[in-house]
């Protein structure tokens, strides 16, 4: 099959100059800003919590319990104090608004003490739908804290850098990924896009081509994975040297999914590599060597990136 | 491949004239109703509950927990006020059955203040069959809350209209969509299906036609995607006008799904197409462009629906 | 394609004459009975779990509660009355003990009223857990009770009957299936075997043979999907009557799976037909209709077992 | 199709000596170990957790439990006895740590007694936001319970022994499994692959093989499921004898994935066979026969392994 004509299914905006930038970021996301709606129609929610950092999430969740309480303190305070059973004539209207707020906590956690209880109808009102939206939030945060904590990770890491390699009598591009946790990995399947920017009618626009890979489906993942795609008349880098990947400004696209046993669900990673990134004719060292006893295999994870010049 | 031959495996009626008005709802939904069984067996409770509005969701839970403390309520107050430690002697109805009410949400929420407790043994034994039935409750309604906040949505939009466009020296049908929010979507599949209704044996039935498009599968959405069906010989609408589109009344269903990283689900959207959303001769207009520091690019999202009239 | 040649990978015995009955109950599960090995061992607490009646599953909760409550009741009892601040003195041991029966309940569900709280170190230790417990046990119950009432169904049904039906200048098979609720099927499809009993060697054995379906696989299901499979020379029944259907105890399984959006999951249906529900000469009738304002067109789920004797 | 040519997609490594050992354990996990990041760089903390036996799962709950029940005792008693509303002048500190620390539980696990109570700002603030932790905490361990329970599980068990049996006139490599308990499997899929050894320039290799199975696909799995490879011209054991495969020290590897209709998910089993686990001329006895009343058929699974030598 030749692969040297350009593809156009990759979703990427390849027809025009209106892209800048690379077209995705080292993390694998796409390098695009959103706008023209309100921020409010342009955020997922979900999206977003599932992916906030873990301090900001708590952070979170700390200022909505806290507005909250604020705001049933408020009413509560309002009720007066006889409505939690409180002296009626008090004039400490700190500890009294306090007060409010602790029994709001109480309330919405369900801890419910009984120091302070509802004693007159208006508070029993506000206390026992108070009760029931604390039961409601905490059951969304509990649904999210545990998505947040079960979140399907590849756990996969990529080679900094992308090598040009002698292989087999010519040269081929290679970058090697590993699994670098107790999880397991089946069923891999790797897809490497190369961009290429180019002139076209006096407009700077970008060919994608597919890259064919030595081995482009493997049954498992238990050690390191390179990703070999050789450089042959079929390669959109026929005739390619070091020097052309930099100056025409190359940039590759990796994209790998596995299937996660123990998550029973798929699982990806993305990467890309520009141009300062790509090495000259260099090789990967060996990941992995047999255990002292010759009984087991040991993968070295800190030489995912070793290479050796050549 | 001549796909101008009518389709049978769309799931849609074509061989009666027993249907009538469109087939697919704006919102992809087919435009059908079930009757024949009585409702209860025709409601799928998950299927409902999950597709509730926000609103109606709130208030239905709001019923139910009231109702199920009124009857609670009921319970308590026919066991009488020393059940709950109250004084005997009461005299105070409304009081009592209040008291009992919010007792009855205390035990149910388990917030438990403990101002009113149980006392007795029927109240021991009803309040201890109240809490763990509202654990029971709460578990469903807990589940349920979570699952329609983390719904997977692809959050796609499609263009209002579908445009008869010039395009490589002949006409073809274009529409677009847009993944609007931050959710990332990868492995985008589309299915363009169009219903033209004509006579046969003096009945008005419908034919299906499968669209060909020149890009049916993406790898992934992070722009918007333009579904291009050109006409051509092999496209049953070779020889169709603008006019014969709108007077043989034809309906184009769109289907697309893709793959939600963050969700690791499948996610769908559809829509469908009828003659008043037809425009003639008209394109879009680009709806990205660089980003003034030439970093990033812009994806304008409330230039979806933009096309200029040629 | 010749499907008339027996297949090998239905899974289900086809060497040997040590099977009995029918294959696949009406209810499409098949009718084995495994032994030889201790019960605990045959019984996936899971499967079981989600599978039991509402009835069953909530009598089941009832007693692992009643008797968890039971338990810590008698240590609570056994730690004596000033544990739980009551009356050291105490002669009332029914008193007692259901005390610490209800003091248990309390804890473990969490509500915690407090009239009854633990007072000395071991009454403090053993609730502490004992609210552990409750939480971890609640937790699996939260999730198992949610799980059951989301438990993915297609709500399929088949018609009663398989019809012998005059089919293009031919004879058919068909039997037919509706969702008859408001959940919304994609990508269907159906796999439809035949079972027949041979005699080989003496013994008599069952050959599978898979059927050629007209449909096989259908984009959406938002009607009845009616299942045909063309008697012709290429088919098993080549020259079958209906008498040969029932002479030779033909069994026809059907298995139909299905993508529920809102579930976004898989879905399955599955049956079986034995002789008597094989009707000879007859045709279904249809079940929709358009509505009276031609807006609509009204399924009516009733109808599925409609036929006509010819 | 030639299978005699060795697989290079298997994941495992096949070009150096740097492997020992098995490659995969009998329970089918990769026989390695990583090394070069600190341990809490390679360990997810999900896929622990859902591994982890019953009784260390619970005994990381309870030391967890403890822990934070006793960091937050701490800071009670650092506030002091009025804090929890406890007489100031109490010298007795063992017994007002034990309070701290039993408050501490009841306002984790949110069931609230309220003999304790906080009494002062500062306890209000600490209770409030330990109540808070507590629902975050045990969110995540209700998911994670909930998680190991429901975990998706194939139950098939493969039969201890390989056997090398003679098959329409040849050889077989023959080896069977059977789901135990009461799960649904469908759609079941076999993969083998052979381990061969060599000597390639001095150093010990190892080749991979797919080996042909009879049936590698399979619609329902409610028997046991025999694996049949044919040694035949094509299979890279042509010519082998029982004693090439102990000399050689093949390893078979096997991988079963069918898919849980009750769970709705993909399950997966594995294993391998070592030389000391290949047995000669033997064939496996029938595990299934008839009951007596004929009517069902019984799958005996004590016999899994069973078979007779010839």
């Amino acid at each position: 099959m030749f692969n040297n004509t350009a593809i156009e299914n990759t979703g990427l905006d390849n027809h025009t100059s209106n892209t800048a930038g690379r077209i995705v970021n080292k993390n694998g996301l796409p390098n695009i800003i959103k706008t023209g709606l309100p921020w409010y129609k342009r955020i997922s929610s979900f999206h977003t919590l599932i992916n906030l950092s873990l301090g900001k999430y708590l952070a979170l969740i700390f200022i909505v319990y806290s507005i909250i309480n604020f705001v049933f303190a408020s009413i509560y305070f309002v009720i007066g104090a006889n409505g939690l059973g409180l002296p009626q004539n008090t004039n400490n209207t700190f500890k009294l608004f306090t007060d409010c707020f602790f029994f709001s906590a109480q309330t919405l956690t369900t801890v419910g003490y009984g120091r302070l209880s509802p004693h007159t109808l208006p508070a029993n009102i506000i206390s026992s739908m108070e009760s029931l939206i604390g039961l409601l939030l905490f059951a969304v945060i509990t649904g999210l804290s545990y998505a947040r904590f079960a979140k399907p990770n590849s756990h996969i890491q990529f080679s900094n850098n992308i090598l040009l390699s002698p292989h087999k009598n010519g040269i081929a591009l290679m970058l090697r990924l590993v699994s670098t946790k107790n999880n397991i990995l089946t069923d891999g399947e790797a897809k490497v896009t190369a961009a290429i920017p180019k002139i076209k009618d006096g407009k700077l626009i970008k060919d994608y081509f597919s890259l064919d890979l030595e081995i482009s489906k493997i049954n498992s993942i238990p050690f390191n994975w390179t990703l070999v795609h050789t450089i042959n008349a079929d390669s959109p880098f026929a005739n390619y040297t070091y020097q052309d990947f930099i100056t025409n400004n190359v940039e590759i696209l990796v994209f790998v999914k596995a299937y996660d046993e123990q998550h029973s669900n798929q699982v990806l990673a993305r990467t890309s590599y520009t141009a300062n990134e790509f090495i000259n004719n260099a090789k990967f060292k060996l990941m992995f060597k047999a255990s002292p006893d010759n009984l087991h295999t040991i993968l070295q994870l800190n030489k995912l990136n070793d290479y050796e010049l050549l």
